[in-house]
């Protein structure tokens, strides 16, 4: 069993706050000629490697990690998922 | 049956790429005192709604969006998830 756990910490805009980014990909989008293109959202993904056995207590110091630096939960919602 | 397919499009920096954003982030954590973090690397998401029915279709569109605006193929990698 290794002991490195790695895991996908996916952070995204919530609901009804403004992308301006993802409005300017859906532009750039139609301009290559895709049509077809409804709302596109841009997030951020981060690969994180833990020194850990326990996926119990890798999550809980995800989601922590998350709480406190990784995303700004006023704005935007979080997903762990160990891999 | 939708007629709007949600995917969702991963980009990735290539293994051996410099990554100073992760490595910035790795420290970060270290300071807050999180113990046990090895390696972080950020990447991007895309949450992309396309008016098609066709998932073949879709997903060759989303790939052909990868390589002309949403990666640079260079450094990256990207993965296609039809949600």
């Amino acid at each position: 069993m290794s002991s490195v756990i790695k895991a996908r910490v996916t952070v995204t805009l919530k609901n009804g706050v403004l992308d301006p980014q993802g409005k300017a990909i859906e532009h750039a989008l139609s301009g290559l000629g895709f049509g077809g293109v409804g709302q596109v959202r841009q997030g951020k993904v981060f690969d994180v490697e833990l020194a850990e056995t326990d996926k119990a207590k890798a999550e809980a110091d995800l989601k922590a990690m998350c709480d406190r630096l990784l995303a700004n939960t006023v704005i935007e919602n979080y997903s762990v998922a160990i891999t």
